[in-house]
């Protein structure tokens, strides 16, 4: 190794793997998922020695469905994947997050640079000597790629990859070659803690915008809040919840901004879907004569099919760097300091109230004599299972779509990917949770998947088994991918999957007896007994619980089958 | 819908799926691999109407994985995704496909033109309105990317994608609109089959390369041939053959090349590696005064690091465009018409002989009194059992270097992955190549992958099973990734993998009891007895065969040892 002449300079030395997994932790990371390649060991060694735990994932795909999930909870995730052949088994889940704004530390272990420079013929190239591809194909899912190719800048573009990541609330990605790992770099910027607050917005104009809203709001009369994923995801919870709570106007939630409120406040109404929506709250909130929008993302799945009726006439916009009244535009206005003056300044305020969801099971359920366990009787009574602080994860396809009638209890985080919709997502992002959530102290942490979902990525379960994890899992039963037979395929062989035996797999990947705890239910009151056993429903258990869920093949959510129709006549449409 | 104005002047009117389908069917494709995802469903009713079978695997990355392997044996392949996570999922493989010249047509199902060109927010996007986003990841690892959003033209891309998919050995990447798959085109074209026929070299320039070549050939006393991946995946395989056969020159080959040669060939002298070359073969090959190299892909992995001593003065590479003697370039002249030519006109050769590989298990490998099953015993001792025609495929770790220690029966097709080198790749490789091995009547398909590598793909066990395919799986059972402990991290625990209970893994997946025979073989006598079983080793059995292969975590290939420490070496290297 040549003399490293640029250390000697250096009052504090400190390699620039430490410097980069310093800085994770500093940032609230605990846990770094991810797997093992060549390109990356050397880096590995450093995990341990900052206090991180390596999860050791089975895929990275699957590695980097746990990092959003992880994210998700904790606040902000790390991944490290290899060259070539370990990032793009990840891209799909970084663009989700892309998608979906969540914030995850890509690191990817590179070849050295003097192979790059040289274009080395190496394994895991396309073998024309260009050690770039990959990382342009990660600049279209990241919102900064830092190459740690000089040892001078490395620290710098470190902290500001971190930084972006958290600002942005989106992936970054950082190349690390091999040969950088233990160049040193100055440890004593370490003494200064990376600063992670928002820019703040200008008084002036953020006072007049303020007015503005105001006004509005003194004028109406029955308005209504509609919070959605931004909210969530650019961190506006805290003001969210005080102008929810203080104002006591009605609110609803977009599917996407499940959890984003306490629903068991007296002004929560339910869940706004356009034609999806909860009973009652359509009605309500499209009569409204102004719409509180915070932090919305209008995309298909999270509107039934682009279904809303709510005149922009009547709306306020509240986004993260941008403020919308009517049509008037506010940009470079960040919502969070708005909302938090507005809550503070808002006064009496014209009030009509909204519908009260419930987790009442539908009279038509009630009654009937079936003892199959339908979609629309299950989500209700699930919410009343539900406890305070669940982390609650839900799978694109029925599930996704069942939880819209669920009624959580005060502070529980809900992870769906409603936008990315990529099937598998839930599974990983349950390993990835529940350690968050373990590491936080919160004690349960439950996923429902379906049978096809769960086939894509069940390989993390062994992950949850090997780290210890003890969540509350639910595999849905139904046949296959249920979600597209409502958009095309009712009966065809395309959509079944291989028929497993669920129950069997904790102990094929390695748990041991009485550690998994396996349970099958096919009918309603099976269920009831199941939501009644302390050992199942205990958040202190050490024990996984695993839970094979039959239902219909042919049953859906109504919001699933109406989103469905929706989509189906849009990919016919010329 | 709008009235297809176009399709009334189209004589025999065929939908595009329907083309695409049929043209695929045309060039020798008889099973499409992938998974249902909405923006491909409708186009999936066309494959069995097309006489196609759908594999439905249980995601995209195995899919890729698998219809990479199914090309390798049957010539060309197909997939089908889905927009956005479906496509991004299986980007690693694709980028496999790529780097190893492997003809994959990737068929993605995307959202309506109509959709597309109004920017709407539907799932499965980035959320931003850009439909190019994925395809133009795709462009960096497909030799043609064609988008099919107008019906006059669809059918003539569809011809070209293939085309050049066959002629460049690469995968190409077809976007299929949902508002496109009915859409008519001229049925006629299908009349007259694609031409797939390489452009014959210019005669008078490849006569002149032929007397160059035969020159040196005619000089050289003690030549020596060298074959390697582009000779089987430039379809080269039978001019090498001719001229090996004919000429009678020691004949060599590349690790990427095994399988390339007829290993029963009396001039057939074993792998050349630089320092992992076979016994014997370095010395004959380092000292040989001309080397016929065909279809080289000088890689790290494929020469042990970087260690042939082959001087260029006593080179003639021949490549799939281009032929080089000594520093003399010919470029735009194919190998095979040259080859052939060469072979025609070789006539008396001046030849020493070469060293004779065999199956014999080294002395000292005989005479150890341990039962251990050792890397050094299996690998030739598997070479005594393997049979003509067998389809054979190593994972990137211990088996990849281990089978260069196997000499071949006739015919065997070798699939690994020794320049892209993604772990996980073999079982999925598994199910398409054991997928048409039975297509094409070929009767064993043996698989050898570890434990850790498995992990990352073991549901294609699933799709096995589905499939009725019957392939013989042997997991190497040596604790974690071996491969990665021989470069760095000798026992870290990030080498580790969860211990699983692979032998019970196809009945939780579905297999009935009777349908797959499991073994766990831990000594030498076990494996022998394993081979001399006559129901294990058929050919004609319709049982899955899964053997737990015991092997101990610090034992390597020597091939492997010496290829890992000089990676080790290159990336410390600044």
């Amino acid at each position: 190794m040549a003399l490293d002449l640029r250390s000697r300079h250096i009052k504090n030395p400190v390699d620039v793997a430490e410097y980069l997994f310093r800085r994770l932790h500093e940032v609230g990371i605990r846990s770094v998922h991810g797997l093992p390649g060549d390109y990356n060991l050397v880096a590995l060694d450093y995990i341990p020695r900052c206090g991180l735990h390596w999860v050791g994932n089975c895929n990275e795909l699957n590695a980097g469905y746990a990092a959003d999930g992880y994210a998700r909870v904790k606040g902000i995730s790390a991944i490290v994947t290899t060259f070539g052949v370990g990032e793009l088994s990840a891209v799909n889940a970084i663009a989700g997050a892309y998608s979906e704004y969540v914030p995850v530390v890509h690191i990817v272990g590179y070849p050295s640079t003097t192979s790059q420079r040289d274009g080395m013929l190496l394994h895991h190239t396309l073998g024309n000597g260009d050690f770039n591809v990959f990382s342009k194909m990660s600049t279209q899912i990241s919102c900064a790629v830092s190459m740690l190719n000089h040892q001078h800048e490395a620290a710098m573009l470190i902290d500001n990859a971190i930084r972006e990541c958290w600002l942005h609330s989106r992936p970054v990605y950082i190349a690390l070659p091999t040969d950088m790992v233990q160049k040193k770099v100055d440890g004593d910027r370490l003494n200064t803690p990376l600063d992670l607050s928002y820019p703040p917005n200008d008084p002036e104009k953020e006072d007049y915008v303020v007015d503005v809203v105001l006004k509005y709001l003194h004028a109406a009369r029955n308005p209504v809040i509609l919070v959605d994923a931004c909210a969530i995801r650019h961190r506006a919870l805290k003001e969210t919840h005080d102008f929810v709570e203080k104002s006591g106007i009605p609110t609803f939630v977009a599917p996407m901004g499940k959890g984003a409120v306490n629903e068991s406040l007296p002004n929560y109404g339910g869940v706004y879907a356009g034609d999806g929506s909860n009973k009652g709250v359509r009605e309500r909130v499209e009569s409204a004569d102004l719409v509180i929008s915070i932090g919305a993302i209008k995309s298909d799945f999270n509107t039934a099919g682009f279904t809303y009726r709510i005149s922009q006439l009547n709306t306020i916009d509240f986004h993260s760097y941008t403020v919308r009244v009517r049509y008037s535009e506010y940009p470079g206005v960040r919502m969070n300091g708005v909302l938090q003056k507005v809550a503070e300044k808002l006064g009496k305020l014209n009030i009509h109230p909204g519908p009260i969801p419930s987790n009442e099971i539908p009279e038509v359920e009630i009654m009937s004599p079936e003892p199959t366990i339908t979609q629309a009787w299950f989500w209700p009574r699930l919410g009343q299972w539900l406890k305070k602080d669940d982390v609650v994860i839900t799978e694109t396809g029925t599930a996704n779509f069942g939880i819209w009638e669920t009624r959580f209890p005060e502070n529980v985080t809900a992870i769906s990917q409603v936008l990315w919709g990529s099937i598998g997502y839930a599974t990983g992002s349950c390993q990835g949770a529940a350690l968050a959530a373990k590491e936080m102290g919160i004690k349960r942490t439950i996923l429902f998947t379906g049978d096809g979902s769960f086939q894509l990525t069940a390989q993390e379960l062994s992950t949850m088994i090997r780290n210890k994890l003890n969540p509350i899992i639910f595999i849905i039963c139904n046949n296959g991918y249920t979600i597209e037979r409502f958009i095309h395929g009712w009966e065809d062989s395309y959509n079944d999957v291989q028929e497993w035996k669920y129950k069997e797999l904790p102990f094929a990947f390695g748990a041991e007896k009485g550690s998994v705890l396996t349970y099958r239910v096919e009918t309603k009151k099976q269920v009831e007994e199941l939501f009644w056993d302390q050992e199942f429903a205990s958040g202190d258990t050490q024990k996984l619980r695993f839970v094979e869920l039959v239902m219909p093949w042919d049953d859906a959510p109504s919001a699933l089958k109406s989103t469905a129709q929706a989509a189906a006549r849009r990919n016919a449409e010329a």
